[in-house]
């Protein structure tokens, strides 16, 4: 950030009165502005033990697997943002959509929210404008060596250790990647 | 949003070509400023089946309760954003701290993530600068018709419901403001 988006000036990096952290406060009309973490947020898409796995036609991890899963936009709610990405990504619609992890990325500043969710009937799917392929994986056919991020690997150990007890609680972890 | 924050030209609200949402794009450098909802996280601090609640020294809803909670800020995790902001309008430190309630506010693009987390010994509080006055409440004392958000009457209902059962599973709702 270079200049105000209120008025143009040019914003410098300082700490505010009354403040702890440094910010982008503009020279001329003072305005300050805060930088916050992203929501990212997406479906765990099983049918029959099954789960759907995007393979990302962009970049980053470009032709690695991930799950559909993208920004969240101002308006909607986090499920209503996890189905969109889905039905965007993966061209499924799903159902039983229920919160089933939280992660925090700090290192990216970002928030990943994943619901859990069957396939709705007629289990059709579909590779999106962000996917090159999309298929439904059992475990022991899952590209372990090939996921995109680490949230995709931790959230799969997940639902298959789960779905070997019948339960699914709410899962949340801090994430980090080598840096 | 007026200006561009990278060349300081003027933007416009455009829907860029592939996206489905109007953004501001820059009429000079086409940078498009996406903007996103919020993160804003905090505690539920209880001790001995009582629950801190913060007087609000500031506003919106100046004079009204709520649990301690902010805005999540880069590079910091979810629990480290909720333990920093119930220090700082709480002055408590907090123990067993586990994700207990996800919250989507469409309508202001937000999204809540409360912990429950026990008050650690010596079992200190007290009046952060944005907090009028700082205390625990059992169930009868709650001052139910002075509670500064819906979600905090949401976490409280949660909880002391929670509580009968003696299980403490993790949330999620959509909370909608009349408006």
């Amino acid at each position: 950030m270079k200049f105000c988006s209120q008025c143009a000036a040019p914003v410098s990096l300082i700490t505010p009165e009354g403040d702890t952290k440094a910010r982008f406060v503009c020279s001329t009309c003072y305005t300050i502005h805060y930088q916050n973490p992203k929501v990212v947020t997406g479906c765990l898409v099983t049918h029959q033990g099954k789960v759907l796995l995007c393979k990302r036609a962009i970049e980053p991890r470009y032709g690695l697997w991930t799950v559909p899963a993208g920004f969240m936009e101002n308006r909607e709610t986090l499920e209503e943002a996890a189905c969109r990405e889905t039905l965007e990504e993966a061209e499924a619609r799903v159902e039983q959509v229920e919160l089933y992890a939280v992660f925090s990325l700090s290192q990216i500043s970002q928030v990943y929210v994943l619901f859990k969710s069957e396939l709705s009937a007629p289990f059709n799917y579909g590779a999106g404008i962000e996917s090159l392929e999309v298929a439904l994986f059992a475990e022991h056919e899952i590209p372990w060596g090939e996921l995109a991020f680490p949230i995709v690997r931790k959230v799969l150990e997940y639902y298959f250790h789960d779905r070997k007890q019948g339960v699914y609680p709410v899962h949340y972890a801090d994430i980090y990647r080598d840096e």
